[in-house]
């Protein structure tokens, strides 16, 4: 385990009254990231990113890849909660599973961190984020950009949809969650 | 992380020649898991139980139980290799999503600890420990039993299951495999 240094101590107590949320698009080729803060009803972007794992990876190694870059973003930004889109269903079953192999991965690295997870349905991320249950993935990344007032749609997909995902968790608990 | 004892140095240096498998069945709610030593072309059991976690447990802490038990295991058993069903599909997709889940973190724990994994279908898995693809489960459990020696069939069901695991791995690779 990597120490918590004295500059992780300042930052933490620095910003006593801000929440920090990680949203996360986990997938086993690619798991979208994106750090947002919310001070008081503002929000603001504070960094995005995605990790992605190559075929020729044993898949053994692709999840522990995954892990270790998940670690490496919380000790980073040391996130207060994290969300998640939930998978209810996958049109393909196999890569579905990948995906939800992923997903246990991820969570275990918040639960170890004592991150508390909340999922939110795709339908209620586009009705968060756009507006309406019926957006399209397009209009659900214009948005993204104009709340948290970028320059441009973040990239790639699975980074701007991990970033919606963090921006449903401050519209659903404005008064922030409990912990872990 | 636990640090490593003299007993346990000895314990390894003792069984030089001997490959330690652990097959495992894993599941949010149940986690099997089954240890047996491959001494030439004698099976020997070693250990088997289960990991159970409830409703009640929030879902990231359900998930970091069984993380937790599985590296207790591997700690005390010391396996060189492990074995695990493949999972291709699942009649109820959201259960199936559930042991992915599940899946991930025990292939994390077991990657972290380098411990290379072998995945077998459950057809190969009935073709090898019965001799029929077909067989039915209680047939798995009675050849486990006798394969094993042991006075009854292992208990609960997930435990027998990652047994079979085990066995289907010593009988496909009885040269060995190689370090993740």
């Amino acid at each position: 385990m990597q120490n918590i240094t004295e500059s992780d101590i300042s930052k933490k107590t620095n910003k006593p009254s801000t929440r920090r949320i990680l949203g996360i698009d986990p997938g086993l080729a690619s798991t979208g990231w994106g750090v947002i803060d919310m001070c008081g009803s503002r929000l603001v972007h504070v960094a995005h990113g995605v990790i992605e794992t190559t075929n020729a990876m044993k898949h053994q190694v692709r999840l522990l890849e995954i892990y270790n870059r998940v670690l490496a973003v919380l000790r980073q930004y040391e996130p207060t909660e994290a969300s998640m889109e939930a998978l209810y269903f996958a049109r393909n079953v196999t890569s579905g599973l990948a995906v939800a192999e992923a997903r246990g991965v991820v969570t275990l690295c918040l639960t170890q961190n004592t991150v508390p997870l909340v999922e939110y349905s795709p339908l209620s991320i586009k009705q968060c984020v756009v507006g309406s249950a019926k957006a399209e993935k397009k209009h659900v990344q214009q948005y993204v950009k104009l709340l948290l007032g970028l320059a441009e749609i973040p990239k790639p997909d699975h980074a701007a949809d991990a970033l919606a995902a963090a921006i449903t968790h401050t519209m659903n608990t404005p008064a922030g969650i409990g912990a872990l």
